[in-house]
């Protein structure tokens, strides 16, 4: 079975690694969030597709998820001590990939490029790609004006009230090389579980060209990132409850209304099953909580024989 | 006495922390290369710059001379597994001073207030200035074509045979804002002991109309970095032979006749003293060799009592 999974950060890695534990190489192409890039330091960082990539080469650090493991902060710490702004925390390891990304970036090379350099380099074998080569920057519009992504993310750790988003450069943003050809061929594509506004968005903002163009065959599924109206991690049930709506796996699938065929939720929402049918959606519920590698492996099996079943 | 010290790196370095040890914070002015400082990374490095600071600071790596001591390597060893330039050793601690320097370049800062704020942030209180706030750079001239500096002295490790010099940018690079007040007050300027060639020179070119104007009370002393024939460390020596010149102190104070009215010469070279006497300058015979923190000192107070002293 062919698989396009889209990711972003931490919840989106897992399930990609999942996948990539049981899809040979040439059956999965994950296309990663880039709206959450930024520049810092002269370094052009890319959160989400390092998250997905280390975590894919087993060098993440398992207990934060993001970042590298066996990890040293010896470049932070000593510009902290020089005056230096320290709110992202630039891992040493991790330099060493925002230094040469920087660098490759200007001497010319495309973001998927590199990333296809540097998956070979860390032994990734299945395609990774980021879901643009041009620029597209996530605004977080709130209570207190409008905040650059990781501004609001990192710097201000989600505390601003959210009232809505809006990606800068998506509409001049092409699809990345390769994901037209992946899409076409994909017998399903996958939304991992990510957050919806943040990091699934943006992608399927880039991406909508291709997908509208998609033949009935192709099976869309979520996996809802919202477990008993909490996210494992990050800010997004904060982000619906800011915007006026219940944080559920309901309205994970309402937020994806029109696009999913199939939806995933947890054995803990199973209440919800018919109000996501009622979005003409088709429900499997499972466990999906991600806490080992063997989870990860696990929930990918159980959601490839769901989309694998027939209707 | 009030020092303005001219120095290039190690044993510029060396000698400057003796004379630190020494004087008072107002009666010393650190005057450093910043010829060899080139962009690498996209980052903004001071080799000179950072090895007389961090000797100063007593954060030098006491064995290489160079760079910090405790230090990792981990970005460096990271972008190298992904085929990035790894010719130039970033060290974690020290990629922190070029992230923060280079940051706060971009955002408008000159090299001398930023080297004021890292000092002041590592517990310098003696005046460290960079010899010009304009970029200078050094090229040298070989028999495989011309190379930046860095490009000959690390990436090559010398190995070219130097035709010559020039620094580019020199004639436009003002001397750096406090240097004519410290060479105005200056009892006496000391030329370290560092490469006649690629540190002493472009300070001397960049300073140069301040020296010219010196009263005939203002003492120059230079410190051979030639012992038996030979540098301590770095290709001074080389250098010297390749431009068809037997090294020795006597062409050290030969390269420096005209600006230089004393000369310390280390013991195992006494034989060249009337030589050096030969080119109107006084000459003071000592142990030269900085082996110690107790030798720089040593050295630094031995060569301020010769200064001292009655002609």
């Amino acid at each position: 079975m062919k698989i396009v999974a889209l990711a972003g950060g931490v919840g989106g890695a897992k399930l990609a690694h999942g996948l990539a534990q049981v899809l040979p190489p040439e059956d999965l192409t994950i296309i990663v969030n880039t709206g959450d890039d930024f520049e810092h330091y002269g370094l052009y960082i890319c959160p989400d597709l390092d998250t997905v990539c280390y975590t894919l080469a087993g060098i993440a650090n398992s207990e934060t998820g993001w970042g590298r493991a066996d990890e040293s902060w010896n470049a932070v710490e000593n510009l902290s001590k020089l005056g230096g702004p320290d709110w992202f925390k630039l891992g040493d390891k991790d330099l060493g990939t925002h230094l040469e990304r920087t660098r490759r970036l200007k001497e010319g090379y495309s973001l998927s490029q590199i990333t296809r350099d540097f998956c070979k380099a860390w032994g990734i074998g299945h395609t990774v790609l980021p879901m643009s080569d041009k620029p597209v920057r996530t605004f977080v519009e709130t209570d207190e004006g409008e905040l650059a992504f990781q501004e609001y993310f990192v710097h201000r750790r989600c505390e601003p009230r959210v009232k809505g988003f809006w990606f800068d450069g998506v509409d001049k943003a092409e699809p990345v090389r390769g994901a037209r050809e992946a899409i076409q061929s994909a017998d399903a594509i996958v939304i991992c579980p990510s957050n919806p506004w943040a990091s699934i968005d943006p992608i399927l903002r880039v991406l909508s060209p291709l997908l509208s163009g998609e033949g009935p065959g192709v099976r869309s599924v979520a996996v809802s990132p919202i477990i008993g109206g909490e996210t494992v991690k990050g800010p997004a049930a904060k982000m619906f409850r800011e915007m006026g709506i219940e944080p559920s796996a309901l309205a994970v699938a309402n937020h994806y209304r029109g696009l999913v065929t199939d939806f995933v939720l947890d054995e803990i929402d199973a209440q919800l099953i018919e109000g996501i049918k009622g979005l003409n959606m088709r429900t499997h519920v499972t466990n999906t909580l991600m806490k080992s590698h063997e989870d990860r492996k696990r929930l990918a099996v159980d959601m490839l024989n769901f989309i694998g079943r027939d209707v």
